[in-house]
């Protein structure tokens, strides 16, 4: 799967995954309406004007990008229903041939985590009978517990061909709170990094790891001395945009080979109809927006890719 | 909902959580066989498999305990059927009045912490509606992001009276990988144990917080550390019984008041049928077996409780 997706990047040209996390005041006026009318103000409204709006965007940028990030949160939130429609945004994304991250960050003792990987990533026995409930192409993972935690999900990766990104440095303004805090003169991030190196050497391909990082791109001192650190890790970048952190900042997150990471943008993208540049597009134009707002991210993107 | 939980300890004379994790492997080949007869071998014939499974066990043992903890993975494993059975059992259980422990162990950044918390803990607005989707009654949180992944969670327990157990020493065997890493010669699980503390100060009951911490009772000694370092903090210990830890590790983890502690057996309750001495209640009589499984724990417990 890390492959398909570097194979993906070099295509497209566009080191961009697109953060499928629709809150529901990104979600135009219309399409809740029409929600409304036929499921009525209900959680099953709910996740239809969630499903209307995220066929949209994926309609209208699927050809410019590798992947899409779902936030599992954001469809959790709304209960079976929610769920149901994350479930059909990954078949749909499938359907289109984009590689789906899900961002689950979830991540327990050892028979539970395996239990979380085998419905994400892999497949579940039911009597003679086997199934992929959720079926993503990689997932995100939390490495609080340590290596017990993690293993299971190596392990289904291994199985199953998919991947991981594990929370490294995240980019979220207190991530340093625990994460920046010195063990012998070293952060924890690069504890961690180093870990996740060493489970990344059990799953490799031929020149990433199908282990990959999640580092925040409003840290990029950090992302530079993790880049060193990490040489053969893929690391994905959120924190683009909205977030604060611009292209020139991710220079040095990407590999001499100009690969080596991909950035998401959620708020920048699915919901750049609410703001400039983009505003002209009007509710109405909302995926055709996030279009244009995928364009300027590539482009903004390449020079730093270029660079590395 | 604190004070209702140490009511029902109180009343119940029990210090117990049943964890709900029914592996495929627990239930006794009857029910799975009944199951598949109507929904064949699929996710929704498990999920119907580990319906009946659990209300045979909570209507054997509701009346012995305080609280019941569901661990979300082994539902989530199942796909959207999985899922469905999660909140079925949530709202049986609160039928029954168990308090719920959803063992969900999220953690992401504020925005999307904000989600989950919605979800699992507060309501959701849709229009001029709102929705409760899954309404456990304390969740358990992961660290690793720091206050802002973790404040959202906080402030709709505040908003709902509801309260959290983050993870502070989990009980598996590589937990201390990063967790007791020691930081300016204080290990990593006392700095979030502080921060636990602090974060409790916001949402206080009367004697305890409606914010606990998460401490594996495989790990005695530094159970006993962190109950002097969290003294209105409310432990829930897992690890009990089948991970290997006995009553007489448990002691220094309650309060001087004899409370402040809630010790979770999963494995040993819910397959007690499966292993002496409980064997001889064979698979028919597996609820009957969790029953009895409940009633040595809490026997066992009372002396450790007693105790402190």
């Amino acid at each position: 799967m890390i492959e398909k997706l570097i194979e993906k990047i070099k295509k497209t040209q566009a080191p961009v995954v697109v953060g499928l996390d629709p809150m529901i005041d990104y979600i135009p006026g219309f399409l809740l309406k029409e929600a409304f009318a036929r499921h009525g103000e209900t959680l099953e409204g709910a996740a239809q004007a969630v499903w209307e709006f995220n066929k949209g965007i994926i309609d209208a940028v699927w050809d410019l990008i590798p992947a899409v990030k779902p936030q599992i949160a954001m469809y959790e939130q709304f209960g079976i229903p929610g769920l149901e429609v994350y479930k059909r945004t990954i078949d749909y994304c499938h359907e289109k041939g984009l590689i789906v991250i899900g961002d689950i960050k979830r991540g327990d003792i050892g028979s539970t985590s395996a239990a979380y990987a085998a419905g994400h990533l892999g497949r579940v026995q039911v009597g003679s009978q086997s199934y992929a409930p959720f079926d993503e192409d990689f997932a995100t993972v939390n490495p609080y517990l340590g290596s017990d935690g993690v293993k299971p999900f190596v392990d289904v990766c291994k199985e199953y061909k998919k991947g991981l990104f594990i929370l490294v440095k995240t980019s979220n303004p207190s991530s340093g709170e625990f994460q920046d805090r010195l063990i012998d003169g070293k952060p924890l991030y690069e504890w961690v990094g180093e870990k996740v190196n060493q489970w990344g050497l059990e799953h490799m391909g031929r020149d990433y790891s199908y282990i990959g990082a999640v580092i925040g791109a409003t840290y990029p001192e950090m992302g530079k001395a993790l880049r060193k650190l990490m040489p053969r890790t893929f690391f994905l970048v959120p924190g683009y945009g909205a977030q604060g952190a611009s292209a020139a900042d991710l220079a040095d997150f990407f590999g001499d080979d100009g690969l080596g990471a991909i950035v998401n943008s959620s708020r920048g993208i699915i919901a750049a109809y609410k703001k400039e540049p983009y505003a002209s597009f009007g509710e109405e134009g909302y995926a055709q927006a996030s279009r244009k707002a995928v364009e300027d991210m590539a482009a903004d993107l390449l020079q730093a890719w270029k660079r590395g």
